[in-house]
């Protein structure tokens, strides 16, 4: 398989580019809007077609780029049922599988940073959005976030893989790229061993935290694929 | 490819079972709930794993299988976002292209006898569901039916396919099996070439059909997945 990790600075977004060498079918996880025009690049450098955008949630920070994807390269988007976007192509629950060429992927709703989080599991690689973070998790103080159902989504959907899955997320904001559900379920700050679930829900309603700069534009840029205009 | 044309004789329904005989995975088109048995049979016979099953629409004359066999079998249902049905794991769109296996297909949304009825293009043969049949096509009067749209449907997304694609229909009240997209431009009585859009649209207004005899209890069941009672 062939596999990118790309790192959008400003908003320190990753996203992540999976491509099938041999119908040379590409996705992207995640795309920002203002990225695209080095996605077209790099799509082209590797010889592939980018034929899915997938969404791991309705992003609060960044555009995503699926829309001005889907324009320019016919590319189509992927999210979940409860999203409520306005324009996908393709909407997804839990449990569903699909493919592309040689690639496989399993959908798992991870609900709790919003309703509609989804995390997307390749054989022996998991993107989990913003459900589960390098050592931290997303907050659940907006868009219908809960942290009790982000706790049992976590240990539920996500600590029950085998420990050896990569995690790959949706942000890291120290430079981490990778981290592995056995080094999560031993490590994480706010998921580990020691953190019970009431200490959870606790510890995630007293984070005080200001909203996202971007919120108020980024939200329903993102429920019209990033097809608004988001100038601040 | 596996393929078999299955009939249903009580409401004259054909249910399709491909499989791909690399991965032993097969999908139903428009599964019927009272054949749950017959399917299952037939697919331990044959060594296939049911992986999806696709709903042309919702239908109003028979109850769909596929929540049965999600019960049953885990398999995961397909159906147009437009469908409002309960319980779909999979909502897609026009243009989306799926693959199981080997097995490759494109979406053609194609309204007219219901909103949310689609076309599946599996290269060299399309299910029509009831929007095209053989010589025919599916009346107009219910379920936001439109004769313009499916006027439409019909002559830009399955007449502008390769004349040679062949043609099953989700019904046949007279044993006919199968046509052919060319067969259907020179001959369908509904829609060949003497028949401008006015006229269609004057001809489906004024059949003045009995109502389906099972419709009151077949829309609701079916927005439910065949999961309801459904005794007359």
């Amino acid at each position: 398989m062939i596999f990118r990790q790309l790192f959008e600075s400003e908003t320190s977004t990753y996203t992540y580019l999976l491509g099938c060498p041999i119908t040379h079918r590409a996705l992207l996880i995640d795309p920002v809007a203002s990225e695209v025009e080095t996605y077209t690049t790099l799509l082209d450098q590797l010889g592939l077609t980018l034929f899915y955008t997938l969404e791991t949630h309705v992003h609060a920070d960044h555009i995503t780029g699926s829309g001005l994807l889907k324009e320019r390269l016919g590319s189509h988007s992927i999210v979940h049922q409860g999203a409520g976007t306005l324009c996908p192509d393709l909407l997804v629950s839990d449990g569903v599988r699909l493919q592309m060429g040689s690639i496989e992927w399993h959908v798992l709703h991870t609900p709790g940073h919003t309703q509609s989080c989804v995390s997307y599991l390749f054989n022996d690689r998991v993107f989990t959005g913003d459900a589960l973070l390098i050592g931290g998790c997303g907050r659940t103080d907006f868009q219908q976030g809960d942290p009790g159902q982000l706790f049992d989504s976590i240990h539920q959907k996500l600590f029950t893989l085998p420990p050896e899955t990569l995690v790959y997320p949706g942000h890291d904001y120290q430079g981490l790229t990778v981290s592995s559900i056995r080094q999560e379920i031993q490590k994480n700050n706010r998921l580990g061993p020691d953190v019970d679930r009431n200490t959870f829900i606790q510890l995630m309603n007293h984070l005080d935290l200001p909203l996202p700069r971007h919120i108020h534009a980024a939200v329903p840029a993102n429920l019209a694929c990033g097809k608004v205009d988001v100038t601040p």
